[in-house]
């Protein structure tokens, strides 16, 4: 990709470490990974949605054949091979990445086991990112089922890990969403110890809306392009609702996927404010700050949008400077491409490159204030918001 | 509001004819009209997140106590007078309206009912455009749960209607979504009539996904800022997704609120296509017209988003003429000011007004290219895409 003299940063980059994937072998219910005839690769099994055609081919493979369609995506060394994710950003000429955990994160594991095992991972990836000094950095995944004394000792933890620049989070929290009052010690501790949470989707929307034809006909694009970032845009404004970014000012969040939908409906979300009844009435509470204000103080928004469109809305919605607060993300090891090699170019890539490039209308290292902002786009901005600076790489 | 020479057309607002508010007024289960003390109007409960409240209220009304929280919205006159409306459109400028039955329109109908009922609220519509000739058109009711003759027999009745444009449609179709290929010789009379669909949401969410802090803590805030939107957004993308567009290449329809959320989501449908295994295998099938390609030759979109930041992506996605496609609506009578006299101006009016002159950085009436653009979305687009004009009024 290469933008003139600036680093290209992928923050949205995720990884499972192998110890991850072996619990996830080791699963009898989703997010599970397992082997059937007909797939080279073992199948990684995330989303409700997925269920049936999961518990088909498991009734398939039972009777000794070959499913019919094999369910999830293949769970190929992109995943979690270091060497892989190192070729993938020589490929995409990408400087460095902020690798984090994917999806569905630590949320299904016991209270007792989250602990432990949040530490142990968040260890893989220290060490993955000091093999690969100045390169790698990370978001840390935190213990979210465990007692809060875990989760805030966890903070405090990962807080001082060298690469550590913030956490990744699902939208479920503690169970109850983002707006659950017995979370704002954990954005308080968050804040406090200038930690970046990474919002990220996962649940989607319950399988109903999708309707009778989805599971047959549409394979994974509902779920995935309309049910992430709805899901995103829903937890991000109960959190608004509910007032967190007014009790926790000190509060930053990226929000994936250019924050689901909430720079289009962000207008729509702030008259629906204005005309309630009974957020104006003696009962009801209104968020101090509009939502534009938490676009552009506490809200970074990455550029994994696909489209121009997309992008210049996620732009604007940031504020007169929302330009500086946009970051290039690849969502690797997620959408490989179907029609060409996955150790060569992957579109998932490109895409968002030409996006970033078409919405600012500059090229690669022009010398101009919207070639700037591309490169700003592309690293600069990640470069200076998560302090991407490691000094003493041997 | 004036805009130069141009007429100002709000092709985005609802009417409860008198019939129809009857109908409400019988009914036990929601969509009804009921009355609480302490509060002047009647009360007009839609939405199933109202539901709970709704419950509460009858309990304390029979009680004979005044209820906590009294549910729904006020059943102004707002939403049945003729003449409310016409001041209405006096006070913003509004020189023609293309109004349309509010949700959810006849879909709780019984299957002999709806075609009656149908007829008897379209002949209603004529009326008052026949009464108010050249400053009214409307989009016609059809009678969607009766049996599929009665649906064809409405279409080519209603398309005989001189002051009809189009029809108004919730997500349902015919109860299973509008992917439900049996909906499909509905789409094709509706495109050989000329008929455009105006699309509007209804039904919203599943109440899980607003979380349990929503029924006491934001009002409608998340059903009708969030829901509404992804509802509209899901809805045309199965269609897509399900070839309608393909197959019935002249379908016109025209999308509330800008869309839903579909002009920031478009490339990220695009990309999700682009790499689902399943669409690609033999056994799936994937549209033939990309989601842009759709945008800008049989979806429009109106001007209810609230923000110039959303507007101006709705017009992006539309094309490079996609300046043509939008055009200006109101959604009265929803959200009326809370702080101010019903009879005087509406800021989701206001709002929406300065978010067109703003996405195009021009003023009312201004002689340039981008002032053009501004008189098309307030009304020449309207006038044009829909024939809003009538000769021989007496």
């Amino acid at each position: 990709m290469g933008f003139g003299d600036g680093k290209v940063v992928d923050i949205h980059t995720h990884m499972y470490p192998p110890e991850y994937v072996k619990i996830l072998e080791s699963r009898t219910s989703i997010p599970l990974v397992r082997s059937f005839p007909g797939s080279p690769d073992p199948r990684l099994i995330l989303l409700d949605t997925e269920v049936p055609i999961l518990e088909e081919a498991e009734a398939a493979k039972a009777r000794g054949e070959t499913p019919a369609t094999i369910p999830g995506r293949p769970l190929t060394k992109h995943y979690s091979s270091l060497n892989q994710k190192m070729h993938f950003m020589e490929t995409h000429e990408i400087d460095i990445s902020v690798v984090s955990l994917a999806n569905p994160w630590l949320d299904f594991l016991s209270a007792s086991e989250a602990g432990p095992i949040a530490e142990s991972i968040n260890a893989d990836f220290s060490r993955m990112c000091e093999e690969k000094c100045g390169r790698l950095f990370f978001f840390a995944a935190l213990p979210l089922t465990a007692p809060r004394d875990v989760i805030l000792a966890s903070i405090a933890h990962v807080s001082s890990l060298p690469y550590c620049r913030g956490v990744i989070f699902g939208t479920s929290g503690l169970g109850k969403g983002l707006d659950d009052p017995d979370l704002l010690p954990v954005f308080h501790a968050l804040a406090d110890a200038k930690l970046m949470i990474f919002l990220h989707p996962h649940y989607g929307l319950p399988n109903e809306v999708w309707g009778p034809r989805a599971k047959e006909n549409y394979g994974h694009v509902l779920p995935l392009a309309l049910g992430f970032p709805m899901e995103t845009t829903i937890a991000v404004t109960r959190m608004y609702l509910a007032g967190v970014f007014d009790q926790v000012p000190k509060l930053n969040m990226l929000l994936a996927h250019s924050g689901g939908t909430l720079p289009f409906l962000a207008g729509r979300i702030e008259s629906c404010i204005l005309h309630d009844g009974h957020l104006h009435s003696a009962a009801g509470t209104k968020p101090k700050k509009t939502i534009w204000e938490v676009l552009s103080s506490q809200i970074y928004l990455d550029a994994v949008v696909y489209s121009d469109v997309g992008l210049k809305a996620a732009v604007q919605a940031s504020g007169p400077e929302g330009h500086e607060r946009l970051m290039f993300g690849t969502d690797h090891p997620f959408f490989p491409p179907l029609g060409s090699d996955e150790e060569g170019e992957w579109e998932s890539v490109t895409w968002n490159g030409a996006a970033v490039r078409k919405a600012f209308g500059a090229e690669d290292g022009e010398d101009s204030e919207e070639g700037k902002k591309v490169r700003g786009v592309m690293g600069a901005n990640a470069v200076r918001v998560l302090n991407l600076r490691r000094d003493g790489c041997r």
